[in-house]
């Protein structure tokens, strides 16, 4: 599949809305902010957390491009997977003496000035669940280096689930995972042009189906997944941002998971804001006042009570976030994990509940072509209506969408993505616990209890 | 889309399977009955059940059936409807003094003499949900005549969600709802040969992607669904079994729900069979021991506690069932739509578990041709191995699977089918009420607060 | 607390209803059965379970009695540790060349000839939960043989829960677990008198608050639990019927859950039923329709669902029962376990349920008291009335009910029981594992996906 | 019962804190505020939310408070029935030409210069729930005016649920719905002292078991709730603030619920911070790693998923705030309802993971008494240990505790009033809806769906 294959529009012409958009006055003032390192009127999409309004600013602007599109705005992952070396490249000099923060910032300003979009490459092939990344039979299912030159270093080895990565200018490689003494040749980090030697791109495309006469905003979307293969790839030391420091790698993978999963708390929200819309929006054409009717009621107060729920993780992230040494403002894990698992525990919830009201017919739909039809096309139309004020084409329409939205391969890829993107259930649980103060807890309870130890 | 349309061919292989195996000495005992008219043996697909052993023997065979192909049996319908038939008629007969249970008993001995396959036309366009079929703006929206003959009557109206129409001999349709005394044209029942003139099929096909190299059965199941447009057909008298009766316009539709949901009590548990069995196939690809992985060990008990509560419920139902007055054993309904019920609450929550398990790659995993590519396909068989012990190939193909399991049209067909098809929770929760003995609880609870009326 | 104290009253009361009731025509056929050791009549909490029949009898029996009752019907442990015994005692004999089976049945003959009521004893002290019978600290906190003598041994240690204990005639004591070679002192098992000397009871009971004049049956039940201490007691060896044959006490300890399970399927619908009855009458004395009141309708029916699944479960375990080589007939494990396991999923849900549909005033009900001091009482009555046609005393009577089920002690031990009792969720996770074919569902996941091994 | 019953010390004990504590240097900065009329230093229970900060620190105060006494801190009703009344008085005299606010701000400044506490008079005892309060049999089941006199008005009827009464200075009756042009009589609002003549209180305290021995701070909390009947009451115009305009009457009951829901995502997160803290001093008594063990870990991340999104909630009701007219700054009361919801949908599941990890001791723990006998009393000690670095006396210490938590009439009514306090989930679901902006949900959904009106 080439750059310029024509599956990929739907996702280049997402991409391009975060361009254009920075010039809209109605956007401006989210698309943009001030670089901390020029003074400069950048992308936001390239800027770097400065404070609490940084965070709040960039989770209301995802919410809103994300309502926009119908979907994953696709810009995120490079900027949040740099927004966490800005904090670990620092924490590595302070500790080691090294000069990554140095080398980091100079790469930080040609990304800016160049506006530049990039993916995020972490989750590695990893082999043996059970195993370390030195462990493995064959060494080169986690990223690692192979040569070490004066230039800089070769590396091989496979990332997984990297979203946009073919439509990418830039790569930034992170680690997966924490990693032991022994898995120095594992823990690097780097940034790499998307077309550099030795990387083979497989791209997975998903979108709902084409239509031919009933276009609509909602069936011009896509997602774009890649297995990245580095065969051997050169990567200059002014692009290493991690070499060998073990002790970082799992504080690396950390940091881009939290910068990851507070943008979630913008995107999320949003897609919520679609299924909340797309729900009432059927009870309201099935004549249902979404008040009095009970069960429908509480299924959209339900969904609301989930994307708002979410959406208020953010923002107590951002409020009770850190100015971290690096000066980079980073949002509280407690909150932004939390609201990722709310999230990913009622993603298929949210799915059935939309199904739950649309009924059977988005997995019996006739095709499309069918309702244009010269004869049993006027017949489908016929039978299509339910209120007497809504047109045909609209029901049509609705109907159309939420069959896209149920009963595709693209609403699959959404439920799996809402399920696992930037963090499963279960690495949210680790999440949750890694970073909460439980001992405090312990102690509450052992006071109340009268308990002295 | 011509009945002999190669889109068919994976429904039309599973429904071969009916007939095939009714030969095949490991399954007669439960593919064939004898036939309480003749006394001849025949296909269970075309059986009268007589006894608690009749649908003990129906549940147990479906579930097996359903593990062999992966997904639907496709033949249940037709011969559910006609079980409710037999119950309905004989009582419009002893109440009316008509003749519907002795047309219904001549065209059983046909449909059993001729082996025929029939599937069932009940639920209608229905319009605005909020008004009766004769207060629709157009009369049409419900099936209805539009004329009374000497030789029999002509129909008109559109019959949703009819799985597999397009590849059946013989449509048996149903009302889909109680009627009013306004309701008489609309409360008609007849069955009719699938290509009577006048009937206009649309209908959307829906299959796993197609497969070059990887063949599995798994990729050659679909299902099939049509909307069924009446467009003035005519129906003679010895196939009408209801004709403007309107008190017994519910009664058969309930009728015909409850022998189908009892269908459901079979089929549903051999689905959570399949995913179970992936599940814990995903775990120990990724070597996790399903008994010590306590995360794991729950999920898989989560879904064993739904399927064979299902399935205890069909057993009940039989067990607790009743002799009806045409000889027909009916399930009992409240385990049926308990059981019923149960599956439909939880149809996401299962595909959720499985895509737990699965991880992201389901979503992410590159198209089958990728594998074979020339260089790529070396590099993607090196990168997906986990287990040292299980081949590049047979992980690969569990992801596959998986993968149409998740992300494919087809498995929001199965989700969206799991939960309306048969009953949605919400029509679940009024059969569940309806016929229920609550007073009888009420009872007890007032003799234990000591409330006398 | 000695045997007489009145506070057991309510728990004796109970138990007596299990030996009335036996001569009570309505009840006669449930309550009684033939004995298969000497073909005489014997009340049914004697009785060793011989067929399908004695399942299905026996659970059918014990929801009319917790319904009558209110509650526990506190007579099944005894009898469910004998069955657990019938088996496996037969079994060690098989396997060992030992007699236990014969001094079993010794023991059973009295036990039936007596009409004895007796409890169980299984559930050890445990100390630390990461460490085995041999391993702890205090080799006591499993029970064990201390000394063995020719007349018997004599074993100390400490029960825990032990249900109605103080009023028991006889002690079935049981293994809690599997054991390992190194636990032989602990593998035991035997009966004994409930007054033997070194036995001490220490007694823990919870009732609803007493009435002075609004008496009705719900206030009139308790729940007697037990800290048995064994303080060097002596059994003879007529009664010990396990006896350092490690490799049964897993396998006993888990066919007395089973068979104690099995009642559960019994009483726990009936517990059910209560809710279902009270939930129902408060919404009929709110004048809330429960069918058109949707989120009433939707809370019932979730209600029905839990209780009627659990029934179910129980008609399943005895329709897919096992014939023991003993003669014993026992439930299937998989259902007995998964409807186990949604009961306990689900307690706090009901109670939740009922809370839900009560309302704030079981909580804040002035004193029984109040109700009828002079002044106050006319104005408590006054401003209690809800419908017209419902006086105050029985509105008062609802909400005092309703009071004591979800705002006493005796609720909360209700819950807890609930969850716990004859297995919680987490040993039935386990348990429904354990005794599950995973390998089966394995290889029809394989077969689907064209694995082969 | 008298207002110096002794069984009212615990509920005296915890609000003499909030005065003591008010000039303890660590809680100063929390419980004091500057009054807006005065300009003096107040304690923040007397004061009206001028800003995001005040809500804020309001929030954060009561989660410490809470934490610290283990339950309820008691003294939140009042002070935000105030802001309510300063919020709608001032609307009222805006559209009327009333001087409501005049006389509000009078009584304001009463208040806060003699540091009342007040309790809450909402909820009318409502009789027949279909029927408005004009339309009541008896017209008393409404709180009403039955005379107006030049001096003030006489009341007449009783407010349910009142929290605290008994030991309140004054009491703050409020509107507890909306009302109809009928329903005039019943549009009042006032504050009354407490012992005004023609107030009769029926008070109801419900505590955990006195403790003789064992003393702890969770042995010295309790429940407090009154039935207020006003039995012909004179209020005096002057502490009249809404008389008959009832279309400001739903407005007033709202916000009086929104600034208490705003107080409940202070209370209700360190109720969960105490369950969260005995859950995992359980698991660590049993040797059990929170994050090991995956089961516990979940639990526990279900826990801190529930508390911290509520208390995000509450944090992102006072970004997203609201300044009314009046000055008063307002949570948003789509945050606070989603909160309110949430930790309404999971009470009882918080109950039933402590009880789940608990196991079955707190229902069956023997009597305080018991384990200080002569005999018994080793033997228990003996048989309650677990692991061998924790004393029997911690170990029976926190079973103690979590046996009240569990199985007493106080957690009974600590769930109950956890799903029903401030708002039912029922009344969350209204109160979610009525204030979401859906038509702007609607209007997306139109977009990408191409529907055009």
């Amino acid at each position: 599949m080439s750059r310029d294959d024509e599956r990929f529009r739907p996702v280049i012409d997402i991409i391009s809305l975060t361009y254009d958009l920075a010039f809209n006055p109605e956007y401006q003032e989210y698309l943009t902010a001030k670089s901390h390192l020029t003074g400069e009127r950048i992308n936001r999409f390239t800027h770097i957390h400065q404070n609490e309004q940084d965070l709040l600013i960039r989770q209301k602007m995802t919410r809103m491009l994300c309502q926009k599109t119908g979907g994953c705005i696709q810009r995120c992952v490079g900027i949040d997977g740099l927004n966490a070396l800005s904090v670990v490249t620092y924490e590595i000099d302070h500790c080691k003496g090294t000069e990554y923060h140095r080398r980091f910032l100079r790469y930080l300003k040609y990304f800016q000035e160049n506006d530049i979009t990039a993916c995020l490459a972490q989750t590695d092939a990893k082999g043996d669940r059970s195993k370390r990344p030195s462990e493995q039979d064959d060494p080169d299912l986690y990223l690692r280096v192979v040569e070490e030159r004066s230039d800089g270093i070769v590396v091989r080895g496979c990332k997984l689930h990297n979203s946009m990565a073919p439509l990418a200018d830039e790569i930034i490689v992170l680690p997966t995972r924490a990693m032991s003494e022994k898995d120095k040749d594992w823990a690097i980090a780097f940034a790499i042009p998307a077309d550099a030697e030795g990387i083979k791109m497989v791209a997975k495309v998903t979108t709902p189906p084409k239509r031919k006469k009933l276009s609509a905003p909602i069936a011009n979307i896509g997602d774009v997944e890649c297995t990245t293969i580095f065969d051997n790839v050169f990567v200059p030391w002014e692009r290493v941002f991690l070499y060998k420091e073990v002790e970082f790698a799992g504080r690396l993978a950390s940091f881009a998971a939290l910068f990851h999963r507070h943008s979630y708390t913008g995107c999320k929200p949003a897609l919520t804001d679609i299924v909340i819309g797309t729900t009432a929006l059927l009870a309201e054409y099935n004549g249902l006042d979404t008040q009095r009717t009970h069960h429908i009621r509480r299924k959209i107060a339900d969904l609301i009570t989930i994307g708002e729920l979410v959406y208020a993780a953010g923002i107590a992230s951002a409020y009770e976030g850190i100015k971290t040494p690096s000066g980079t403002f980073a949002p509280n894990p407690v909150y932004v994990n939390t609201g990722r698992r709310l999230a990913g525990l009622n993603i298929y919830q949210e799915f059935e509940i939309l199904a739950d009201v649309a009924g059977g017919l988005p997995a019996t739909l006739p095709y499309e072509d069918d309702f244009y039809a010269e004869e049993i096309g006027t017949l489908l139309n016929k039978y299509i209506r339910r209120r007497s004020d809504v047109s045909s084409e609209n029901q049509h329409r609705l109907f159309r969408m939420v069959s896209d939205m149920l009963c595709t391969s693209y609403s699959g890829v959404l439920m799996l993505g809402g399920l696992h993107g930037g963090g499963s259930p279960v690495m949210e649980e680790i999440g949750v616990m890694s970073q909460y103060n439980l001992n405090e807890k312990k102690r509450i309870a052992k006071e109340l209890a009268g308990i002295k130890d």
